[in-house]
């Protein structure tokens, strides 16, 4: 389709919540920070991209199988997995304004002014040139510009330095030095910086002190290492072999924003792939590809998906990579793609003495396998997907250029609702019986909506607005002939068909197993 | 199948170890109490019977939608429900011991031994007397007895009041008076009794102090009554309509035990279903008989099912009363059926300011409407599930006593994998092809196994223990003429069957609409 997507974020969110797909948190208290829950359709489009995945990675590959592990863990697995000591922001308090900050977010901030008086002179100096303007030849020799280049530089490189050597003091000192000041009030009167871990922290009431202290998981990995003998024993797999979970996931973020893409409770889908030492090349480049695919295969166009690769490695991986979609605000992490050697399995042995080794018949040896990760979070896929399906269109074979359509183009088989049964006349007894009748035979295989609320343009209308692939609405004819009008989403083709033949027609077109097929193609 | 289920719940725990359907979480650090992890197997179980749920209510109902409302809510919520300030349990630590205790847990326990001394003098009595012994008569006049049931009753009354009143010194008291000793150490040596709180709470990063605190939600029902007005707008439903969500909950209970029934962190599936005031009655009449008949037709029999009505109202609630299921550890609940009348949407609208009431058309006014609540534990019915579905038997058909099987006789809709596909002999290239396209081809449709690591006695016994309702075996035969042994798990009848036609065979016996319907009906 031609039609642009959505510019409008607000537009987005707005339709997400007048359709019930997306509400904010305890609305009714004027709602929690970053906390979103899932509407009525919105839940039935999530399982379906839930399903989706599980489906691709625990039905069709033979040597991936399920977990689902509980939020509570010991708290040693976060000690070994290095979030205790390495899970933190730089935080700093505002005396005044008594608000809190990242220490790093508040220095990146100057340096984006910075930039933007950069370019403001470039674009002024264009602007004066016209077209004899040298951009390059003017940030060489402008010394306006040469002098917030080498101020960006210097501060950038301090700030950098600061981060990697953990030194508070240094960020403390930068935010004196910049004299950042509280964007509400300007106040410059700062605490300290301190580290503050991100995990959030409960206590268990049957024990008391820091024994008892329990986090809530910051991410769904760790279930899966700490398990890895129990799985790999129970099923009998053999490397390579993966494990894959759906699962909440716990941050503590200072800032939390964009709608559902960055919540400090979020669901991640993650699956980590057990192999040989020494492979780890090979089947990051075969995970690479074969996520790509999948993403591919939901319908998401090519020029919206991009590989980026990691600037600094995280402690634990040797390679990284993050799948990044073209969001209304622009480019930014889906997924995320690591090898992570055997730090994480090799940390749990040393931490619980526990021997975390697969002996490999073929090799003859016992060793800790490597692992490569394949790491999706199930909020920012189904932003994704509402970002790109959501279009405001032309209705198709329609000459009036002022007759538009919101519609939600999502794939058949990820549509909330499959089929929606419309009587054409509702004061009419029979049609509403050959209605009511086959909704009641559909329902038990499709999610299937029943509206008599208006008329059939206006319900086509709101179909189109919720992604439902498929209108069927009963007429006059049908009492007679026992014939239905069925009518596509996308096309707007309507055709005739018996009402015994509604079922085999539309089951193939929205079955789970052709978005599945086309994946694994 | 007449044959007992298993007797030793420790049989059934180290089942669903070995087999991959539920681990001890943490297991490599000892674990950590009262939390469980499912693994391969036990997640596709709990799936299917997530999904058997969850359409049997919102796909089948026209008037039930769909919600997944986040873990973490605004505090206000859980000041409206009563949470915050009713939601407690008495608490009690030994100084000595440092172990912390639940004192009427304490209490009941010292009734528990005073009703095991009664007992035994029955028992003693009837032993002597034989068939002469009047038990009716013994009670009411045999000195000890009396003396037993007198104190008995004393304390039961002062435990009842003590904690109907939250009299905390009371409760204290009890443990003085009757000399209550630590279990481990013998030692009387316990501070006061103080209230706690079983939610969870944590504290969130961007903002200090109290107004930060979080708590993990004890239910999640109220999630949906904060949500009732936006998903009642956005989806247009009229009265009596139900909102269906499942999801985590947390309890920091003092005494959590019993595997996986009673856990910190559960799993709940509940539906609030909002009706006129003054109808509760007829839907609480409704929903028992519906709720008891998708009971049964999960193949739970109906022996291991009964009606409990609840002694004491919970405040909120006007009727209530608990599905019991005959766990391994006797009757207990397993669903809950509360009238909760306009309790919740009332506080609400209290505390929060905002109008709670939904506009009666038929009535033509404005009214908060009650609810009527089904609520059952996911993690209780997986349990259930498995204790009743686990069953060591005679292998049917076969004359020789001693050779039993374990079987897991689930509902072939809930069977965690549908098919296994076994090659009579894999170093037969022929035979593996034929089994591998097989496998490929069903893998898109059905949970498969594939299977070759023993002999076809061995695979099938496997494959009964963990409920596989068919197996597919590929032979020499199958070379030849294109066909293969199907085998059913309960009759262990064999078939030749096509190739060809082997997933319309295997597809509507395992289709999940055939349960449906079946509960339906």
């Amino acid at each position: 389709m031609a039609n642009p997507t959505f510019a409008d974020f607000k537009k987005l969110t707005a339709h997400a919540k007048d359709y019930g797909f997306v509400f904010q948190s305890s609305e009714i208290y004027d709602g929690l920070a970053a906390a979103y829950d899932y509407g009525p359709l919105g839940v039935l489009l999530k399982n379906n991209l839930k399903e989706y995945w599980w489906r691709s990675m625990v039905q069709l590959h033979e040597n991936i199988v399920g977990l689902d592990a509980s939020i509570f863990m010991h708290p040693k697995t976060w000690k070994a997995s290095g979030h205790v000591d390495a899970f933190n922001d730089p935080l700093v308090d505002n005396k005044d304004s008594k608000k809190r900050f990242r220490a790093d977010v508040l220095i990146e901030e100057q340096l984006d002014k910075i930039e933007g008086k950069m370019t403001k002179e470039i674009e002024k100096a264009a602007k004066r040139f016209g077209e004899a303007f040298d951009e390059a030849q003017f940030r060489a020799t402008n010394p306006n510009v040469l002098r917030y280049a080498a101020e960006h530089e210097t501060i950038s490189k301090r700030l950098a330095t600061a981060m990697t050597n953990g030194d508070m003091q240094e960020l403390h000192q930068l935010i004196v030095d910049l004299g950042i000041s509280d964007p509400d009030t300007g106040s410059k009167n700062w605490t300290e910086v301190r580290q503050f871990n991100l995990m959030f922290s409960t206590q268990l009431g049957n024990v008391a002190g820091e024994e008892g202290k329990l986090y809530l998981r910051p991410e769904t990995a760790q279930g899966i290492f700490v398990n890895f003998l129990n799985v790999q024993k129970s099923t009998r797999q053999k490397l390579p072999f993966g494990i894959a979970q759906i699962g909440k996931a716990f941050r503590n973020e200072i800032v939390a924003r964009q709608f559902i893409f960055r919540m400090r409770e979020f669901e991640q889908m993650e699956m980590q792939f057990f192999i040989q030492p020494g492979t780890q090349q090979e089947w990051y480049a075969y995970w690479k590809e074969t996520r790509m695919k999948w993403h591919l295969a939901l319908g998401h166009p090519a020029e919206k998906l991009r590989f980026h690769d990691h600037d600094n490695l995280a402690h634990y991986a040797d390679a990284a990579v993050d799948i990044q979609f073209d969001f209304p605000f622009g480019f930014k992490e889906l997924e995320g793609i690591h090898s992570r050697t055997d730090f994480d399995l090799g940390a749990h042995q040393e931490l619980s003495g526990k021997k975390m080794t697969y002996f490999d018949p073929e090799r003859n040896e016992s060793y800790v396998p490597y692992v490569l990760e394949t790491s999706i979070g199930a909020d920012r896929l189904f932003l994704a997907t509402l970002s790109y399906a959501l279009r405001e269109e032309m209705v198709p074979g329609q000459d009036d250029p002022t007759n538009v359509r919101d519609v939600l183009a999502l794939h058949p088989a990820l549509a909330p609702i499959k089929v929606a049964i419309l009587p054409l006349k509702r004061t009419e007894e029979r049609i509403v019986k050959i209605a009511k009748d086959i909704f009641n035979d559909l329902r038990f295989r499709f999610d299937v909506q029943y509206d008599d609320t208006g008329s059939i343009g206006k319900l086509y209308r709101r179909q189109d607005a919720i992604g439902t692939p498929f209108c069927v609405t009963v007429d006059y004819d049908s009492i007679d002939d026992g014939t239905v009008t069925i009518r596509d989403r996308d096309t707007l083709q309507q055709e005739r068909i018996k009402i015994s033949e509604l079922a085999a027609f539309i089951g193939p077109k929205v079955d789970m197993a052709n978005l599945l097929a086309a994946a694994a193609r």
